[in-house]
């Protein structure tokens, strides 16, 4: 599958980020066009390594990178990209990975 | 599940770090008591916020946090963690996360 991999730090109001992560934005990328699954950290994320103050860990999952590609290219994915820089821009220090993936 | 996410940055020796982490790090992880499940992303990581420059993302499955805490706490994940410094260090720009999922 592939996946892409979103990495919040902690929001200077985690109550509005959370009012508006899971009544706005969860809903909008389960309309993405080939959304497969979606995971998100439940409770504190401990960092092991690198920089810390990280609130939440999500992954979204699509067939392979060509379908997450065509997914986020949509109207849908579009309206998801946009909502997600209203409640954490780019220079809020959120890390998005994307890539396809297999088990080793 | 419970899940450790690991984010390697692009080594000096891409070749050397390879062979490392296959042949030598991967055997290690699989034997950590209640390892469950690895993934690995496959070509390129396309990273759309953050620094970049990423080489390979590391997916590790445990049943839940409690087991994990404890997987790594034994020899065995004492032994993975340890090789891990020798080819990460901690100051070369590794993340390592851990965190309990769930599907949303």
């Amino acid at each position: 599958m592939a996946r892409m991999v979103i990495i919040y730090r902690k929001p200077a109001d985690v109550e509005a980020f959370e009012r508006h992560y899971f009544e706005t934005h969860v809903p909008l990328v389960r309309k993405i066009p080939g959304f497969r699954k979606y995971e998100i950290s439940r409770g504190p994320v401990a960092v092991l390594a690198g920089s810390p103050d990280v609130h939440l860990v999500a992954t979204v999952y699509f067939d392979d990178f060509e379908a997450m590609k065509r997914g986020f290219a949509s109207p849908e994915g579009q309206a998801a990209g946009a909502d997600r820089r209203i409640y954490a821009p780019d220079d809020s220090g959120v890390q998005i990975f994307a890539f396809d993936d297999h088990a080793v």
